[in-house]
């Protein structure tokens, strides 16, 4: 079942309290695309500039990404320029340069309209409502976004959340949306928006899944003996869940079964915790599937634990 | 099998963006023995000064909390000031008065040296010293520690890592510690100094456990509605876990099944949980066993998942 992603293609410069890396590739639907084609096909929609490197072009070609709807425009591609503090978890945005999204509005081409699953990746609400418009047939459609639009956009921002099913934000965006500090009632205002699932991406610390039908659940996070560059891995769990989602047939339109979403999200922290183990994509390039089944495994045994409360060691 | 504990009792003033409450009970010591009594019999050693109201040894005293080594002295109590901000994760302490922790040394009561499980609480490195010089049957030492006795006090600190074993630590006083930025890479550099085992505390995000012959556990927080008061919430997370294992057989000396180890863990977050429910000890004053094996078997139903890693609905 192919996947359609609308987001940023860009050229990022990343410095960490360890590395500095110049112009690699980064934006949302790059990562997203490049975890999620192991999954399934991914149908991008994105614009670059002429600029941009074709090698990246060709290594999606290689995977299951459809590039029919990637505008090339003459100009220059995205520039996202950022700094990671020392915890890693928090970073500071130095530059932006927009370059040809700066006028960008999205057309999904002919070809991409069987797309039962949509991901809206991070980017300004005006433009992942024109994908929606376009996109009649989707059955999940699931939203990123971001503080800057949460604050310069909020009743756009609302349009989208209205209109989507899943919504996936970090704890401080739920703060800031809401106006209020508790992450539960949080949570429980924006589900009166109509959302079916909300997860809350806790970067290092994992995720937790809301469903409107009660549905919780706390997923852990992989243990990554060294970060080395962050960027991306909230979309690269994005990729995950949504790739493994579309390898399963939902109960209903948008509603499915609680241990594939929980499986979904598990699939998400890993292929997210690839992400963070390289700069750009390079911790997804060679990914397999077996390599996300052994750390499933591995997260699998470092979270149960003895369902009883007491010990038969007494 | 009697806890012994040594840290502070203390007067709290605490702010939250919520709330003020004055000179109200605290002190690592306050908060463990309060939650470990629910377990068994805790041994204090600590001190308060003649200002200290009653009602809270009367308290203690309903409860399994021996007092012989409680020393009462003419002056004023400990009293720390702080104010949380917005996350509830994180604090800038205002004041801290010492008042009769100023020349305090603690006094092991013979009584005492009974307990086979000793908790050092967040306190000056050189009186937790003096407490295992004084208690030589112990067979389960755990330590807590803070930031300020990572910079001023590093030598002593040191050399109550190496007599106990098992450390408290938070993912920030690890990175202090060991200079390293990979939680992973200071807990192996950790484990050079002779530990057993290692609880990095998450907070709000839970607890990994990491044992010297290769346990790794992640373990779920519990999710709070509302978080009143986080101040003990540490403290009463080993007031559970070292509860629990009192309550078990260790397979050696300082050595436990790793199910009950995992199993002590999960109990430290669900009393750490109720810690944080009301201002000072309050969300721990009436807690029974009951409301630990509800918590505990909510944990269990959010965090585990399906052990395979791909669905039979495709």
């Amino acid at each position: 079942m192919p996947i359609l992603v609308v987001g940023s293609v860009a050229l990022d410069t990343v410095e960490t309290p360890f590395a500095r890396r110049e112009s690699i590739l980064g934006g949302a639907a790059s990562y997203f695309s490049t975890a999620a084609s192991l999954y399934d096909q991914v149908n991008l929609v994105a614009i670059v500039g002429s600029d941009f490197p074709h090698e990246h072009l060709d290594y999606w070609r290689s995977r299951r990404v459809d590039l029919t709807g990637l505008q090339i425009q003459e100009g220059k591609t995205f520039h996202w320029t950022g700094r990671y503090h020392m915890d890693m978890n928090t970073r500071d945005t130095l530059d932006t340069q927009l370059g040809v999204y700066g006028d960008f509005h999205p057309v999904v081409p002919q070809s991409y309209l069987t797309s039962q699953l949509v991901f809206l990746a991070n980017i300004l609400p005006d433009l992942q409502l024109e994908v929606l418009d376009q996109a009649p047939s989707a059955r999940l459609t699931v939203l990123d976004t971001m503080e800057l639009w949460i604050i310069t956009a909020r009743e756009k921002l609302t349009e989208v959340i209205k209109r989507s099913d899943v919504l996936l934000m970090s704890e401080e965006e739920v703060r800031q949306y809401t106006g209020l500090s508790s992450t539960l009632a949080g949570v429980r205002q924006l589900f009166t928006l109509g959302l079916k699932y909300i997860i809350v991406k806790l970067g290092s610390y994992g995720a937790l899944l809301f469903g409107a039908d009660g549905t919780y659940f706390s997923a852990p996070s992989y243990p990554l003996e060294e970060v080395i560059d962050p960027t991306g891995a909230g979309d690269a769990f994005a990729g995950g869940f949504l790739g493994y989602l579309s390898t399963v047939e939902p109960l209903a339109n948008g509603i499915y079964d609680p241990d594939d979403l929980k499986r979904a999200v598990v699939h998400g922290n890993i292929t997210g915790s690839f992400a963070c183990s390289d700069f750009s994509i390079g911790g997804l390039h060679n990914l397999t599937m077996d390599d996300i089944a052994t750390r499933y495994k591995e997260l699998v045994a470092c979270s149960h634990f003895d369902p009883n409360w007491q010990s038969s060691r007494r």
